[in-house]
């Protein structure tokens, strides 16, 4: 293997660059076990170098020249977390002239610049790894390219902007009114003190133009996409939607369309939208993202997850430096090597903990109940809810479903459950997710 | 680039090997452009050659001696789909020990022997590709080897057997018996007419000892995992169930546990389990599969799609082949390549069709509404829903959902309808997702 140590300059090291440092530094030994590479944080452009950091590096990492970073031959991938087109875009472009990878977060740059970025990287045998730009750490990017590579996307739905979404789930769970709803979005970090680009769709409509560009394989001119945001979206608007069997999301719809009418081509816009309930994108709740998309061959498929915040964009920055250094080691391997995976003892059954469902017939006598509520009390399980149907022909169905309690335990109240006369051998027995 | 051309021999023919011959076919043109490789099936083996093919293959490329594909030195790529252990382990042997790479949508193999075949793989410097065998064509095993690579994985929660989420969804539904959803998942192909591998739990366990091995780093004994089947479910729990706020799910549980008590250890168990009604995978209706998983950085993401069929695995099966033809070209570029992607114009806006919600404020005076229908029949625009409440204080609001109708015609009557003196000039669109 040609190289065991790959040696990164950081651009940036606000909240993204901050939680990239933090996870380097955590699973510093994962990743080094993971693919036999050491991640060293060389040097990292900032703009104050005395500000105290969460992560600690030592003061000669840090520097205000962006040269120190693009113009160090030891560096082998350039990290990008200033965003905003410039510097961003002058600096990026220096790195691959250099020959450097590229690992970037950097949404607004990748939708406006990143077919001439692509362009670039492509000329000088390198590539721009950009999964962190789009739905945090939710796998996105490397699944177009890679999973469904041979499928024609037909259609994508995404709610691909957590700001508002996290609004209309306010508005829509709490029957709070939007400025209501924005204030505490904002209270909580949800919410930037300037929301402009989230609740006008801009956001949206840049991330749409990265995924819709790889989904359909196309250049996509971002500012061609159509936009409504969610300010004139009402408390009263959600409540008729819930009334006609709807809620609200922002959506970001790309479409490749084949009509006669218009030939071959594609609409992408982002509006808000009502939303069947029962439709899977109904129940993404809160700050989460999901993508929806729909394949020739694969059909529907959903990816969900955080879609921001430090640690999950860490989480797939950290991912493209991985792809980023086996591409420099030109690594067959193409992934993980499970061959190195070690056997592992599982646990027994006995030694879990869980919530139980318990069903059960008893006859309906004097001191059958106490019974029961005492093998479970000796063996520490208390119970959650309790259904007594009233009893018929002279038998009660009893319905418990307990707290956390251990398997061990469990199975040796039933025991004593089971064993008193009272009870009827049939019973149904069923965990609880908790 | 050293080569233009790949060359596959594929071991069986049944569903999914034909289903993989079609989606080949179908999308040559798709692959070649994305990939720059041609893809050739140059033998097949199958029990009996003269039988009818859904897709058109030269005779010549049949045959029944399984060495006619592995002893063949120009193909590159084995792809194993006969399913079960023997002859497929001793055939993927053969062809890691003959320099081949292998793809194979094999669960009850790679489950049992995959760490010893991929260990084999490793010696000779080649890989094996299993992306088919969990999920179908759901991104499972790539977003969890790449896009985690940088997570400690806590947990796992999947519903990955396709027959019994149908059979738990038809009863909690449609309130049937367990025999009747059974008969009907049969009929309908979604059982086979053995069904005791999907029913007794095994074929999750045998996913789930895939997926947790990937997740955890680790060799499973699929052997040694927990499994309660769902055949004990009876409607009356579904009952009792959903009145306490569940649905009931055959559920894949990994987790790591490392509590005091029983140091560093797996805990995985498959097994009928109540699923709280808001959780992302209490959505999961009838065959679709998901996998629900908690990452140390990501936090929670989850995996949804179809779990099973031909085209589904086919598109799976697919993108193995590629990455193994990137494997065989050494390629660094570690994907699709955007830069080849060209400029595409946007529909606009006004191209397309869409529902309409809409929600005005009218003047309580007859006429008005006969004028606002007048305005939406002229343009060819019909109207699935209407609200109109009681009047308050002279003023009426009216709620209208719309079926399909152009962008174009939508925005003509609204500007007449807007216009009308009696409707007033505040009022809400939003579009209805279909």
């Amino acid at each position: 293997m040609p190289r065991d140590s790959v040696k990164i300059g950081l651009l940036g090291m606000g909240t993204v660059g901050g939680g990239v440092a933090a996870l380097l530094a955590r699973s510093d030994g994962l990743l080094r076990e993971r693919t036999d590479i050491d991640f060293v944080i060389k040097r990292v452009l900032v703009r104050d170098p005395s500000r105290k950091r969460a992560v600690e590096l030592p003061p000669s990492v840090f520097t205000t020249a962006a040269a120190d970073v693009l113009d160090d031959p030891e560096i082998d991938v350039v990290v990008e977390l200033i965003g905003g087109i410039e510097p961003a875009r002058t600096y990026i472009t220096a790195a691959l002239q250099r020959g450097k990878y590229v690992v970037t977060a950097n949404k607004d740059l990748m939708a406006q610049h990143g077919a001439e970025l692509l362009e670039l990287a492509r000329r000088f045998n390198r590539n721009i790894f950009y999964e962190a730009a789009v739905g945090g750490g939710i796998p996105l990017l490397r699944p177009l390219k890679h999973c469904l590579v041979a499928n024609r996307i037909k259609r994508i739905i995404g709610i691909i902007n957590g700001t508002t979404n996290y609004i209309l789930t306010r508005m829509s769970q709490d029957d709070m009114e939007f400025d209501a709803a924005l204030a505490q979005a904002q209270a909580l970090g949800f919410a930037e003190a300037d929301p402009a680009n989230d609740l006008d769709g801009l956001d949206a409509a840049y991330k749409l133009a990265i995924l819709a560009g790889l989904a359909f394989h196309s250049r996509i001119d971002a500012g061609a996409i159509f936009v409504q945001g969610i300010r004139d979206v009402t408390r009263q608007d959600i409540h008729y939607a819930r009334d006609l069997g709807y809620t609200v999301k922002l959506l970001a719809l790309g479409e490749r369309c084949g009509c006669d009418r218009v030939g071959d081509t594609l609409a992408l816009r982002v509006h808000p939208t009502l939303v069947p309930l029962d439709h899977p994108l109904a129940a993404v709740h809160n700050e989460f993202n999901a993508v929806f998309l729909e394949g020739d061959a694969v059909g529907e498929v959903m990816l969900y997850g955080r879609g921001a915040g430090a640690a999950p964009t860490a989480s797939a920055v950290l991912a493209d430096l991985v792809d980023a250094a086996r591409c420099l080691r030109s690594e067959l391997e193409n992934g993980v090597m499970e061959s190195k995976f070690k056997p592992e003892a599982l646990l027994p059954m006995s030694a879990l903990s869980s919530r139980f469902y318990l069903r059960l017939l008893a006859s309906d006598r004097p001191g059958v109940f106490g019974a029961l509520a005492t093998a479970f009390g000796d063996e520490q399980i208390s119970l959650d809810m309790i259904i007594q149907k009233r009893s018929e022909a002279g038998v009660a169905e009893i319905v418990l479903v307990t707290h956390q309690v251990s398997e061990e335990n469990f199975s040796r109240a039933l025991k004593r459950v089971t064993a008193l006369p009272a009870i009827q051998p049939r019973y149904s027995i069923f965990r609880v997710l908790s």
